[in-house]
């Protein structure tokens, strides 16, 4: 993964990223601030130019006003901070155009090469837009500004589709005017630590591999929960619900990334072929292994909190889940027969999201013999946790200290998070400079997303043909009671219900 | 394993313990103590009478005078303290005889009922006198002293014996007198603690004993080093050598704990089964796979440290070894090529038992091609630290967290000792304890002593015979450089001499 | 396991043979005859004595001319066959006297010492009588006949008791005559090659061993079938049943043999110790676990076959299970949940005794994508047949050669035992033989008697105190259908239901 | 892998192949051959055309004559052959013209055509032709005789270039031309039995998959011999030399498909992206690790064999290896550190092409400790025999019956090519079918030639620029002794040594 700027090239290569959308809400907390993480800590190339382009009529000088705002320095680098900002400022511009207008790309065009002076310059553009704009961009931005010596990337961010059938033509939309290696499909959630954390724990040490598979592991369990409902802005939200906005794609990435069998090297591709070989391997979901729920209001220490219906921005009557758990299995040598349950929802109790891994019993446990308590009960558990706090840690049972055999439960900490003090860096950060090395590790490529899309489609026609209502949980709940059937059914108990 | 000492039972059963050998170091710094310490604890019945033997005469009072000095509370202990000294004091008496008398026992034997006033009475013999004295000691108290009602047994203390002949003429002598159910032979350095959490890590968790084989496990290093000499004592351990001392009992007694498979039950008598399996499938040591030592002195800091021939007590050119490093290999199908190395020496630069597990190294690994490091050498390795500070704790690696891929090794603590504030009993008030409740699962059984003899007696011969001169190593080194040569020759790097 | 017989010492040492209870049918069938065999074959020392014992009063030439009739030359050794025959006639002997009498055993000794002739004698005696003998001659002839210089030896037949008790009482009453290792308790059908095969097959191939766990293996059957009733004998037979008949015993010691850990050595005392450790790990087999049987008569092609009640030395109203199925588990780490059924019967429609090892699915076939054959029934297996025809095979998948993809199922012979044309030994030779080479692998210890009546003995228990009736079979059929609901019930399809 | 040529469809559809390089040798001997016997079987579309193209004049009826004289029918197959070899000859034509002409390829097309009658129609070209004119075929077929509605086809046989570079070459030439899918590059030593038999067994058994890497496999051994040399034809094999002509194709497909991973699916696609992840995995072969020999002429039994130097067609003093052996490595989970031992030679004393898997030494083997013999060497070896006569047998240890303890070796067909008597198909006629029904399954895609190049280019620059001399040995031995030494040098022994 060497970088495209190297030394002696820094003076005659740049980089210019242009934000495609800049006057929204995401382009304003997540893209600029991530990319000004970047400057500061010296990940951009010496020269680079930022442009933001969207419709609205603004002067570079309200761009920057508007940005600076957002820009933070982290707590080790207060030093300098307003200097830096103020650099960072000097090379962001602003563009105004229309999304399908070739010929305002070619204006951008005109700019661009102006900043970037006769270097050789690759140009980035982060589609910080809706979907149904995705084509358009791709067109007017590849014919009117694709970089002439450098490459050229585009960044764009899920939704991919409602479907099987919607995503298949955004793909080929794309591909008409962008190959597939100029395309950068965001997944944020797919934080590198989880990914490289996983593999490396995996693949550098020799104690964890043995363990990965049917023979030792009972259940996989993959938990997404927010403590927090739509609040007023579910408009988008509801014409996906949440299959499509976190299950199909978040989930559905991490159980690939978790369940996939060695890659060759550690290069991106090979990382990617091993996971569409797991999305690949998975059963198409039925909806006898589905429950789904939407959130209902409910007062608790006085305070009311809102149910989905009483959002404004929902369409009333909405059956579009807030909640939904699914009972998933990879029919391939390793995995075949062991429950991948997934659990997604808003306005639940806690915020988490996690795979937690429960393994078997052990054979002819000697301690059983002699203890009442059900040790079945007690197996090891792996917790790899996203957010809060990027941990992974493995609960074991140890004797207590003393005259007397008494037995406890440890988690050992894999991960001591603790022992690093350093801030870990935005997923945004991560994935803009990703995208900048050219390094797709962290990217989704069209045939995983085919193949995730396979997986969800039937049961997302059937909840829609057969308008199959949402059973109710209170805000601020544990969800549904169905889920705890779902588990039961295949002999799980979710791992999350506990203190940890 | 239950206690003899039931609830309603305790009025009228009792139990005395005769410590033979009264006035003798170890009786006053341990088992006194110790015995005093199951008192403060409530681990002895409610009646019981302890008995000082021994050739010189004193009264009672003496005794008692003699031994208060050396007991003391516990910190949580604190509260009644001195009341809890004399009520136990109260208890202990003095008998005047010789080892070899019966008569001296007989009358031993009318005190003893005296106290024992009728109860149902067992009865513990503590032989803390030299091996020479064992089968008169046995003969004598069987024939004069032995209970009527209760049980009778008797702890035995190493060595016991030189070699496999002597052993063997010994375990014959006791077995005229005593059933082996009856003789306890102490080991002390199996604190039970490790036996326990070694059968609790490995048979309670799944996540272990998967790994627990020549698959995954290149070698096992046994090691034991003091950090100070004989210091004016060296005359009964000069007829004896480290290798007799230390190896041939309490490192091989590790191996045995560590390898064996898993007992059918966790029964004294299905363990020590499996313990002996693994002795006998062990191969008899050959010369050239031992590296034997002798401390010399050091001058460290201006201040001399007295080499091992500098000791009065020690015969002017002795050959004995202080220290000897071996390669012992276990044939059977779960350990077969895999190299135990053993280490055991005085004099040294650290004080520390331990038994460090190196695992093999990953295959195909793939962060091998990655870096520049020497990944093979990061192989993982589990650390059993019996002393100083309990502990069992494993190595491995892991990502620094942040952009990039740095790799690092953490220390995952599989026992938290500091987690459980109370403290770790003795082991002699174990084994103690042990011996009174019954339970052998810390004895070694006559078979185990004859395995083990068979390991070590024909290397011992060839030294002996051939007189071996032992390589000299400063006093507080790290011993002689031909044990490197030894792990070298097996492919072994000795664990213990970086940091932790 | 070095013969008595050396080269140099057979002028000097002699084997004498008592058969004790020698005008009995099995003493004729198969006694004698497997003697004439073993001095065939040249495995009897140079010099030996048989004595026939009984309470009939007969000569020596009465004895020689009853057995010369059932003595018989195999194919291969035709040659001298009469003279032969002659030979060993002659140092065949007749001694009549009382089972209890230790006079009568006084005498015998008279007459053995006179064969014996002043040589170094070891005793063998084999009880072919009823087992409430066993103690009475136990005493007389360990009182009145022991070997004085060589060892003296007890061959002894089950049933060796009804149940835990009347085993122990059995136990406990020769053990006051003579040591454990004196007495050789036999189970005929633990034919040695099928125990030295499972051996030689399990631990000289690197290939079986790792299949040998319930990773792979889903349920092993133990089945045994006769193709005839008790056929006028049952007397005997009612008083016993099924169960004690082939299961606690036959069955029972087959499955240990199979499902022991690998020995320390190959010596009969490690063995032994290995098969009990299976024994004790086995649950107490429950009466829901259990279906019994009675088979009653047919009618076919016009015989009729009768009923168990036909037969006239069987009581009226005769409950007594001649058919059992059941349902054992082996609570350790290597077969923790795999179900070992179990299925004993008379007048079924085949004769068979074997052991069927059903492997599981194969995780994630690849071919159950392609084809719609339901390829979990297709599951590998492996047959080893003691009787007819002792062979070893195992079930695989292949492709029939040529275009196209057809899969089929082939039988490897693992022994082929076409390859050797040498006739098998009767069991009672090799046990005869064994017992006067000291070698007691294939005989049942106490502690192993123990452990099998302990599984047993409550399930008959309860059948006798809840007078459960069995399933009527008719004579010639497949048995209860109870024995298929039982295998149901664990997910289990008895394999001796095809063609082979 | 549905056929073209369904039901209703048949009429209406044909295929038409053309043989280019029609007078050739190959062509006459195999490619017209197979085609008959595909049309025989009834493999063939109901309509079909099948035309010769080769620069040389003939007419239709000349071919006819010419191939006529090659077809037979098989054993089966007697019925109507004549009848049979008419009607395929009707459909035989033939067309000159220049090879790199597109007007020639027009003028073929036009008569295509007329005997397509306006079916759709797609096209199978057989470049039968030196590999210098691949492109020049590929150009003009494409351009003046590609099929308009059905698909167009174009079979490559080897050599695929000299190396890395003339590879890649190629590769880009054909590129311009044709597309990936449309490419069938032939192997065709890869005969589909030993694929699919291969993957049969390892995935439609249980048995046999927990064995497939290096904790069972201690080495490898791919094993091609010829027992003739190049006698007169030697002028195209000194131009290459048996590594490029044997080792870097057929040896490592054979490596490629036995040491895979199991693919997703059956797929042809799925099965070489894990062809191609193996070869990745390979270590570049280096010069230390190769041995070459060259055979020189040779008196037996009065008849002189000759040289390779004697061959007029091979230029003086070649240096050209007529035999190779070489060490390689795959460097993933599965197979590191297990030697994959090649060797391939012309004029040896058999002929064979195997594969052969040597297992591990038993752990702590208990027969090892009884017998005297090396155990050790007989480790289980499983054998794939590619010819003569397709096999798979594993070697085991079994026990001889009878009394006492003897071990035997037996072989356990896995394949009982003697139960089905059919006639295995010439691995042609597979080929030729595959490329109609488009299953590449069987062919060799581009990237897995660059990753086969990648492997033995560095060795072959080496041995050329150093102009390293072979080594001698006669006509007809086992090859240099310099093979033994590198099998020796990984701790390797020749299994093809034995009598099987």
């Amino acid at each position: 993964t060497t970088r495209d700027t190297g030394e002696g090239g820094s003076q005659l290569s740049t980089v210019s990223i242009t934000v495609v959308g800049a006057s929204g809400d995401l382009a304003k907390k997540k893209i600029f601030p991530a990319l000004f993480a970047l400057y500061y800590e010296g990940h951009l190339p010496e020269h680079f130019t930022i442009f933001g382009f969207a419709r609205s009529k603004m002067t570079n000088e309200e761009l920057r006003t508007t940005i600076s705002s957002t820009l933070t320095c982290r707590i080790d680098q207060r030093e300098n901070c307003a200097d830096k900002i103020d650099k960072f400022l000097q090379r962001c511009f602003y563009h105004s155009g229309q999304y399908n207008s070739e010929d305002s790309f070619r204006q951008l065009d005109i700019k661009l090469k102006d900043q970037e002076a006769g270097r050789v310059a690759s140009r980035l553009f982060y589609l910080s837009i809706p979907p149904n704009l995705f084509v358009d961009v791709a067109r007017s931005a590849s014919r009117g500004a694709s970089a002439t010596q450098g490459w050229t990337r585009v960044i764009v961010e899920k939704p991919f589709g409602r479907d099987a059938d919607s995503s298949a033509e955004l793909t080929n939309g794309l591909a008409q005017y962008l190959s597939e290696e100029q395309i950068y499909r965001i997944d944020h959630y797919l934080g590198k630590e989880l990914v490289e954390n996983l593999s490396v724990l995996r693949f550098s040490n020799l104690v964890f591999e043995p363990l990965w598979s049917r023979q030792y592991i009972r259940n996989v369990q993959v938990i997404f929960s927010e403590d927090f409902g739509t609040e007023g802005r579910g408009g988008y939200f509801d014409n996906y619900g949440i299959i499509r906005d976190i299950m199909q794609n978040h989930l559905l990435q991490m159980v690939a990334l978790f369940g996939m069998e060695a890659p060759v090297t550690l290069d991106a591709e090979d990382i990617r072929n091993e996971k569409v070989k797991v999305l690949r391997s998975m059963r198409k979901l039925k909806l006898e292994d589905v429950v789904i729920g939407q959130y209902k209001s409910h007062v608790k220490g006085g305070v009311k909190y809102p149910g989905y219906g009483d959002d404004p921005t929902v369409p009333k009557n909405s059956i579009t889940p807030t909640f939904a758990a699914a009972a998933l299995f990879i029919d391939n040598a390793r995995w075949d027969g062991v429950p991948i349950l997934m659990k997604a929802g808003k306005a639940l109790h806690t915020r988490r999201a996690e795979i937690r891994i429960q393994f078997r019993h052990v054979p002819g446990n000697l301690y059983k013999k002699l203890f009442a308590t059900d040790l079945d009960l007690a197996t090891n558990e792996l917790v790899i946790r996203v957010q809060p706090d990027e941990a992974i840690y493995l609960k074991i049972n140890n004797k207590v200290p003393g005259l007397g055999l008494r037995l406890d439960k440890s988690n050992l900490n894999l991960l001591y998070s603790e022992r690093y003090n350093k801030e870990i860096p935005d997923s945004y950060e991560r994935l803009i400079l990703d995208a900048i090395d050219g390094d797709k590790r962290l990217f989704i490529r069209n045939d995983e997303l085919e193949a995730a899309w396979g997986i969800f489609t039937p049961v997302l026609k059937a909840l829609e043909e057969k308008r199959v209502s949402p059973e109710l949980y209170p805000y601020g709940s544990r969800g549904p009671i169905g889920a705890y059937y779902l588990a039961a059914k295949y002999n799980v108990r979710w791992g999350d219900m506990g203190d940890n």
